[in-house]
């Protein structure tokens, strides 16, 4: 397994975008080949041997770190997006914000039941975009084995929601209590 | 060098996202592990041994072709964002778009002098997105080295857009005539 100390190059900006929230800015981890490196390792070391053949991302982080880790395991790349972005016949769910929803969306023939679907985002936090994906996998028939995170944000416990709509492992680099 | 044929996996959507225009899905490529390892390796390999660090790539699209060849070469991830979306000092650029403008920003210190720099992106079109992230680019000080492509959109000759900014290569995987 990889060993990387990620923590060191990720950012804590306080009260940023509002005040009372602490935002992690991962940017240098990527910027750093080393660190964008161990990450990519990281996950994709973990889910390997279970025949994934296709890396869901979320719109837009998820794609920096689902794309690559996709192609680290020879899988294919299917990006879950913000609506109105995919031309052509989708699938929907949308997910509480703190005030108001939100949907993401996938192609409805992006995967079939013959996929074994690996979730991967940049980090999970109260866990609703990672609860509309499993919906969004589900939906269109595949198998979802598991997802991957670079970050969770274990104090907002998101095992909660995620755990209403899947039993698969939310595996995490980095957790923050 | 890599050999796919790309195009059979790229899905021509007649008058979208407006009449007259045809937009290029290239989901079903992403999608299908083999097409999507040979655009990644595509890309990377035209530009290897030429010292790459760090690759930049645009929000959204950019990102999902960009971090895998950042991941491939061994460089770092460098997003060019939407305003707003990094919360640290950046510097910006406007391009415009038909009706008005728009603008991406990179983080202040995300690039320094030393780094040697490929910019990715899935598609382009009249320039307007490449031409900012050169100006980026070479804003903060850093050396672009090329420009990678998945598809060229050579009928809107993006060249003209582009080589008033800079000499470098332009590469593209896929070319529209």
């Amino acid at each position: 397994m990889t060993t990387f100390d990620y923590e060191s190059l990720i950012v804590s900006i306080p009260d940023y975008p509002e005040p009372g929230v602490v935002f992690k800015d991962i940017t240098p981890l990527l910027a750093d080949p080393e660190g964008f490196n161990a990450v990519i390792d990281g996950i994709a070391e973990h889910f390997a041997g279970k025949g994934i053949t296709k890396v869901v991302g979320a719109e837009a982080r998820g794609f920096m770190i689902g794309a690559p880790v996709a192609a680290r395991m020879g899988a294919g790349f299917v990006p879950a997006r913000k609506p109105g972005k995919l031309p052509r016949e989708t699938v929907s769910e949308s997910y509480a914000l703190e005030y108001g929803t939100d949907s993401l969306e996938i192609h409805a023939d992006a995967l079939s039941p013959e996929d074994k679907v690996l979730m991967v985002d940049d980090l999970i936090a109260t866990g609703g975009t990672a609860a509309a994906q499993v919906k969004l996998i589900e939906c269109v028939g595949a198998e979802l084995v598991g997802m991957g995170f670079l970050m969770s944000l274990d104090f907002l416990e998101p095992e909660k929601v995620v755990g209403a709509v899947t039993d698969v492992e939310m595996f995490s680099l980095v957790h923050v209590k």
